[in-house]
């Protein structure tokens, strides 16, 4: 039988936290944690749109996400001094902007960008799905912030947005894996999903044997609870 | 109804040819095409391995992957001319070499490294799974040589392994989508089997409306399928 | 007359406050406020020397600068994105680490690298003296880990240094200046200096008109203030 | 007497084979073999000129040279992973897009851009010269898509061109290098000519003892006799 | 008792030559020698400004710096070769704008940008002082090109600037510091002023012990004289 | 007729200066003039050779070439700060680099690097046959430094080696172009030749009309009549 840290079990999440208005100048700023991963995600609104959506009428939400060099056991080097962004980090930043970009209707949001800054400060597992989860509440903050400034007249958010990781570790299925738990798990997947339920991505991969679709279907339901618990989250700090 | 290209049904994957031996200077070279999708993977033995396995008495395996700039219908920037690969580059070659790593036993493969590269000579959807299952068969290649050659006794390879795109296109999940089928999917996925059926790897995206658990066992259901018959070509193709 | 925010007199430090252990993995981890600017400072303890120390027996004290992109009130591109610092944050990190080696012996080091990292969460002017205020206390902390880990046997730092900025606005020769006071000085000052009260670095420059040497020293005095209160809250947070 | 492989003469080519439509998306699309030297050669209309020729009336010719990484005896690394081209190849690829412009009348071709890529599957020597041939005929290719698209009027193309590469290897001249030769040779010249026998670039070197005027008369007749070779396979293959 | 090279008294400038004109296409041009340093100079006039300028009315002015490769006793790698420009170089590139334009009305210069470039031909100390010397003159030129020219009607330039380095050597303060003592020094401070006297910049560091006000101000007063006689040097082959 | 600057004939060198210890740390350090065109090229010996040639018991040659960005009519980009060296800058070192390799023994060398910087101070065509002709009495001079330092017991040059560019101007052929012959040369060549006489490398292009056999010997004659005198002018500084 695995012991989880903090006497958790199999399918309970970490505390979650959510903290509006982390920093001061961001249209939206939020500081998330899972646990012991803090992430700070701020969303600015920029008055113009990539090349792509110009004279298009419809807007855009990208994203970025980055580690503070010693948010890990170990230290990172900092990648702006490395001169590059690893695969791992631009592979993370492109999975936040396609998810928020599932919720939000371009059009509505007429020709602004969105830009979100993930940054984590503290790492323990799960980085990207907090990521996020927290981004979904700082987007919801710039969004409302246009509305007041009158920069659009309805809101583009078509629905809200989370993510959580699950895995097989010691052959047992759990949710939201910190990081002693993905070092050790067979399988870990990150799952993205909407209020309503629907799967926006699918992410697994079997770090050691494959899996089965047993084992996919129990992940996914662990997800599927998880997932439902944090926009619970979203939705109370949001006070809707 | 949905009309595919040369009449193709939902569950057909397009012609799938595997040539072995296309080039002469790597251990093992491959064209893989999947209907118009070619690319080029050839397996390099190298006497060495990257600093985290150096003294561990293992091997390493990994991939990189490019796309030549006019493989696809507009001409696209020479990544070696801009400085730098792209994250879509990044995301598929970290997936290449994860899917390849699940079937060595890099322990038998000894401190040696397999670096495949996979170049994408004409584009037509589904590049990053024709690259998976063509590199498998130059990976199988370059282990014969170095059994060959007395650099391993036995052969470090557990199982084969092969990957196939999934979709909903006009609400018709389909298998292998080419590029105007994969333009156009509300969900689009990837998946990579091994040859005993189980996942290796899943990347499910809702490009539009998410998507269900049952569309997602639909798909799972036609990526098995697909790659249980790629998994047969390959195995022709080596005499097994 | 000017009138500063919160009602500061010219020769008021904003709001000081240095917070301890503010993140878990790093051997020093310290939050530094300087009224709105806020900036995480850590201390990882390296057992390895860059190489123009190895094999001298002396250590090596060094420092990074970034700015999270929305740390400011218009977002600035990422560095890491951009894949290069810019020459303003090498300039900063350069004069960070310069500061800190002044005040460590070392020889008393051994050939350890103590690799400090001053990450802006949030800028409202001083972000560089607030960086090296803070960058004190993490390094201290990460000395004192080294000690009880056995590493060292006794504390190479020789003194305590912190920093603040000075600067003529509107005439007036002030203590501290914030983003807005930072905007449209005439002369603007960077001061660090050690515990015993003597200059490691004094780095003027006339934005307007030239300065003379009678407001020199009239914003030399106003530094030696500053710090000596800096040095005070630095005493008072590592209890000694 | 030196052996040559194949029995080859001093002054015979190598088999060379110019296959046109080799993939389909491009312009023009040729792969060339000088024996088994291979490149795929693609040429690429764009409505668009570079800077210096906006608002000229004149179009623009330009290549790119690349080699896959495996296209080698040994695997090179791949310079799109690097971050940048080598001298090398920057070296070839302005000599590419020099000798197309030698034949093409920018005037007739208005404000139109030719881009060539010229990217070696495998190498044995030639690949510049092999570049240069192929890269000819793709450009025909794409002049006539132009004219059938009614882009231009008549044709911009003033000569064919080709080129060959020439050495002394064992005091012997001789034609069409492959890669063993070219590692042995004394003196190596790369020589590019039009269909009426102009000279557009001689690039000779001496690798060992400098070589003499009869030398380089040598070199230059087989050069010749090789040219007008490979443009009647051109023509040959234009159908011209 | 120190000796300095060439019996230099510790308030004693180095042979100093500004000799204009020095290469033909820049529009100011000048050969600035403290001693051995000798820097060249440039300035050129572009019609267009920079993009935070652009509609202004206003100019800019802005240097880069750069050093020979074996401008050294040893050889540095060449910043071009290494594809970027260390901290070092930024930050005295930055210095030497900041310097400039302190004396230029950018108003007055109209939408053009001057844009002077310090090549360190030898260097034994001072580089980045011998540089805003001689850099002053060229602009001077450039100016006068530009009135003669017609670009602008009278002169942007409010006073002339000059820097020195001053610093404590075995205890005495001393001026314009060659290698040996700039390597030796406790204390060095690059001081820049204005004709009419006015302090630009001020940038001490403490290489040893932390220095006092008392020695502040004797290494001022030093440079104070020293950046008189350059002024005087500069107005005598401006032939003002 | 053409008249050239100067009135020089066809067949005749500009004004060619060769000043030796020109700067005072550099091994080797030669300002080289053709005309207008003076290049600093400085040989710097290091006790080290490039990994291709560790344990070989052989030396390496090798050169840098950059130009200052003022050495022009216009201003060029800085390639520091641009990150990276064009394909002419490239070219051009590598072309030095392989000439002066051409005439040293790498085995009398031993295991050390002598490495030659061309830096182009001002430019008015022929910057490479100057700078190779130039570097070739810096690499004389490093190499007598070495006998007198004992580093190596005999000298590693075989014999001399310059360059100088001809041209075909308005229909002549002429010896020595500068930049505005060069310019609007309808050929164009660089001839790089020993002392005895032989070739070592020819690069001709064809700017405009290609060039026939006839007109290739006649340049090859004036170059031979150029390097000739070129190598008596080295001679001649050299004391020989």
């Amino acid at each position: 039988m695995i012991h989880r840290a903090q006497g958790r079990t199999p399918d309970q999440l970490r505390k979650v936290t959510i903290e509006r208005n982390h920093t001061k100048h961001a249209e939206g700023s939020v500081l998330v944690s899972f646990g012991d991963t803090k992430v700070l995600c701020t969303a600015s609104v920029l008055d113009k749109v990539p090349p792509h959506k110009k004279g298009s009428g419809e807007g855009w939400v990208t994203a970025e996400y980055g580690m503070l060099p010693r948010a890990t056991h170990t230290r990172s080097d900092r990648e702006a001094a490395r001169g590059k962004q690893t695969g791992r980090t631009q592979e993370i930043q492109r999975l936040i902007g396609r998810s928020l970009r599932a919720v939000v209707d371009l059009k509505l949001l007429g020709e602004h960008t969105i830009q979100v800054d993930c940054d984590v400060i503290q790492a323990d597992g799960g980085t990207r799905t907090a990521s996020i989860t927290g981004a979904y509440v700082a987007l919801a903050d710039a969004v409302s912030w246009m509305i007041a400034q009158k920069k659009i007249g309805q809101t583009p958010i078509k629905d809200a947005i989370a993510a959580i990781s699950v895995g097989v570790v010691g052959g047992v299925p759990m949710l939201d894996l910190d990081y002693s738990e993905d070092s050790s798990c067979d399988t870990d997947m990150n799952v993205v999903m909407t209020g309503v339920g629907g799967f926006v991505e699918i992410q697994g991969t079997a770090e050691g044997t494959p899996f089965s679709v047993d084992e996919l279907n129990a992940l996914l339901g662990l997800a599927q609870k998880g997932i439902h618990e944090l926009i619970a989250v979203q939705k109370l700090v949001l006070g809707e």
